[in-house]
């Protein structure tokens, strides 16, 4: 029998799915058991990723419709019945299932830091439970992303960051959210034309070599692209010779100012970029075109930006592809999810190495006069406490009893607000190297370093008990 | 005003602008200029990446829903006229855009190297144009990690390695496609139960430490979760002290052997794997319980699990997460898409290091007399060439006016294939580095050799003339 072929993809109605089947086990386990009482689960960063300083908090506005609209749908029960593995009445229960609990978050755009809470979910156990794969997905994955573009754009000194990823993204929803969380860390915007349509992010784009090669000659080919296009020509000078190219820009450049159009830009996708920025900048100049931009291309970072700009090329504009879209020096980031409050109270979890801090936090952001990042300060949420210079919460409500009680801001604001908070952050703190051997100043609250001190207390009694 | 969440996930719907700005441009200008003949693109991979020594086609299935699928519809259609760049005859085209081409394929499982087409695209220019995006998005993710996996698979010796990379995969769409391309790789499952509903792909899963952290001790927990999943239970036994987790386990399997059921596993999620997994066999076997299965976790790759049996760890499953689900040692595959054949004839590209192989191509994959793989040679699809020993065309047509016309394989037998095909790789091949200093045998045919040089020539000519 021919089978068709299958898509794949997630959709709204079933990303109840989207979860790891333990969660589902050990949910059926729990309600069996009637031990559904309220929980916190802190959702946060054990360490930080290779060479970063800070990281970028992204993802939260998914999470928010995910928690407000997850479902199981009749399918996804009917799936999951088969699998001859959950209770009758749990499977019941999944079909009125509904997130219920209340969220606190670090919005979109803030940076953060290892072991300071970026959600904290306060819900039924068994919901905050079903819950987890997908919110460690969406945040890992965003922030991560974010962090890295934000790198990239402190990297490119004012200069505009596009992200040219697509191609190699790790799927559909990955070229999608990438282009929403390089946004978000300071990129101008994104070839993923439906990001465009779907978040409002600007979008760009130049030509491909097959369009030169399509055409008998370069000459042949700019003058196309330039009729078309006459108000976006970005011209790919590179195929044949970069500089000869730019000469053939230039003939192309005052046919279209005759014509009352002006040349966006060049782009340069291979060669020594150094050099021939500064070549074709100046040929450009030399024509009077010093209004014609410059792109750079060509599996660029973060590091390869910083040289090039040490080195003096000359450049607008920088494309930037699998390198951010990966995140391909640190390509994961290892969120977890951990209970850290229940009906008996704050609980702590104590392999080695993997101290969760206990209890319902808050994070105080401390800037010094100069409105220069100074610290920040873990403490239990129920603490008073003071501190010199200014400081804020950073955790925000943004969810209770299961609906959304946040003020949505827009993507432009978010990327406002992760440009403006990075700045915020110490010089050396926005170099492309972890600081080295520095300990970065988040502090834990006296009450908060009780609390934990004195659970490990109890844990150590426990742990000889069990 | 407030501003409700947005998901943003790609549906079949919208996949249309799931595709790179530029595509649309440059397919506009080839609309307006009439420039829409036959042409032939190659997707192919350059250089291999960094310690692999092959690659595992994956993807395919997906391709071919795209393509027979792909529609704008009139949102997208709206968007982009808002975008103010395209003709209003180019996007009335859109309207009824429909994929028509034709197309061959190395099918799904099959290993395959640098520079062979994996895909080959024959269609009007503007169609093959505005599908590379998706086409390189999906043919590269999904074969990079297919690929990963067969490496990790590789290492277990036969041992079932099973897919827990959820939470930290690139979004949605990659939590489901990795499920998908490393089960394709040889994995036996994964955690992932969207996965398991979409693609019926075997899901496994345990526990959690925060299950039995919350109750008030392990042989509790234990106890619940047996008497909860009789059938089904594989226990966490690292949360306080490993091997009290495994005299905890063995108390609760003998409970289950009394009411006639049996433990299926336990797993160790941390501290010395080769020396815990030893103590907790040797008192599992003296309890009489050599049918609990050991699984083994915590950020696993193929180089861990070598070492691991290396050095003697008893073990019968993996899970494997971060490091197979990001292909972390190589997060990206650099597959490309390039012009082979147009209207005019072959087509040649040739910057430095960045040849492309002309015409319509066919592989033959050569078998020595034992079955053993011994080399694949890349020809002109006309050719007629005779092989020493066993041979094969590896390209196979999957669709044509773009129609599907392939007996899609069930994904059991992709991975069936994958399995097999590997299999017949010289050891040297299968091992986790790349064959150092060995060119790999991968030819051209003389006619291929003979166009390409011939194209060579003429592009120079062309050149000096540009």
């Amino acid at each position: 029998m021919r089978r068709e072929p299958v898509l794949g993809w997630v959709d709204g109605e079933n990303m109840a799915l989207l979860t790891d089947l333990y969660e589902l086990t050990m949910a059926d386990s729990y309600f069996r058991r009637g031990r559904n009482q309220e929980t916190t689960f802190d959702l946060f960063v054990r360490h930080m990723p290779p060479h970063r300083s800070y990281l970028v908090a992204a993802g939260l506005e998914q999470v928010l419709y995910y928690l407000a609209h997850i479902r199981f749908t009749q399918d996804a029960i009917d799936y999951l019945a088969g699998l001859g593995l959950f209770s009758r009445e749990f499977l019941d229960y999944l079909k009125g299932f509904r997130f219920t609990g209340t969220v606190w978050a670090i919005p979109e755009g803030e940076f953060f830091f290892p072991k300071e809470p970026v959600l904290r979910v306060t819900a039924p156990r068994i919901e905050a439970q079903i819950v987890e794969t997908f919110l460690l997905n969406t945040i890992n994955f965003q922030s991560m992303i974010a962090s890295k573009a934000s790198r990239v754009v402190q990297a490119a000194q004012g200069r505009a960051v596009v992200d040219f990823s697509p191609r190699r993204d790790h799927g559909a929803d990955a070229a999608l959210k990438v282009a929403r969380a390089s946004y978000i860390g300071g990129c101008a915007g994104t070839s993923c034309t439906l990001a465009g349509q779907v978040f409002g992010i600007p979008v760009y784009g130049t030509m491909a070599h097959s369009y030169i090669m399509s055409f008998e000659t370069e000459l042949e080919a700019f003058r196309a692209f330039a009729q078309d296009f006459p108000t976006n020509a970005l011209l790919l000078i590179d195929t044949y010779d970069t500089l000869q190219g730019a000469r053939h820009a230039i003939v192309v450049a005052r046919e279209m100012e005759a014509r009352g159009h002006r040349l966006r830009g060049v782009r340069l996708d291979s060669g020594d970029l150094v050099v021939l920025s500064r070549e074709v900048r100046k040929v450009l100049d030399e024509a009077g075109l010093s209004y014609v931009r410059i792109l750079l291309s060509g599996d660029l970072n973060e590091y390869k930006i910083r040289d090039l700009l040490d080195r003096g090329a000359v450049v607008d504009l920088f494309g930037v592809g699998t390198e951010m879209g990966t995140s391909r020096d640190a390509p994961s980031l290892g969120g977890v999810y951990k209970l850290v409050e229940d009906d008996m109270g704050p609980k702590i979890k104590l392999s080695a190495g993997k101290v969760t801090l206990p209890g319902k936090k808050q994070v105080y952001r401390v800037l010094d006069g100069q409105g220069v990042w100074k610290e920040d300060v873990i403490a239990l949420e129920v603490e008073e406490i003071s501190f010199e210079g200014e400081a804020y919460p950073l955790l925000v409500k943004v969810m209770e009893g299961g609906e959304v009680v946040y003020h949505l801001p827009s993507l432009k604001e978010v990327r406002s607000r992760s440009l403006e908070a990075v700045g915020r952050l110490p010089v050396r703190y926005r170099t492309l190297e972890a600081c080295p051997g520095e300990e970065l100043p988040v502090k834990l609250s006296p009450a908060l370093k009780g609390l934990t001190d004195k659970l490990i207390e109890t844990f150590r009694d426990l742990e000889l008990r069990t």
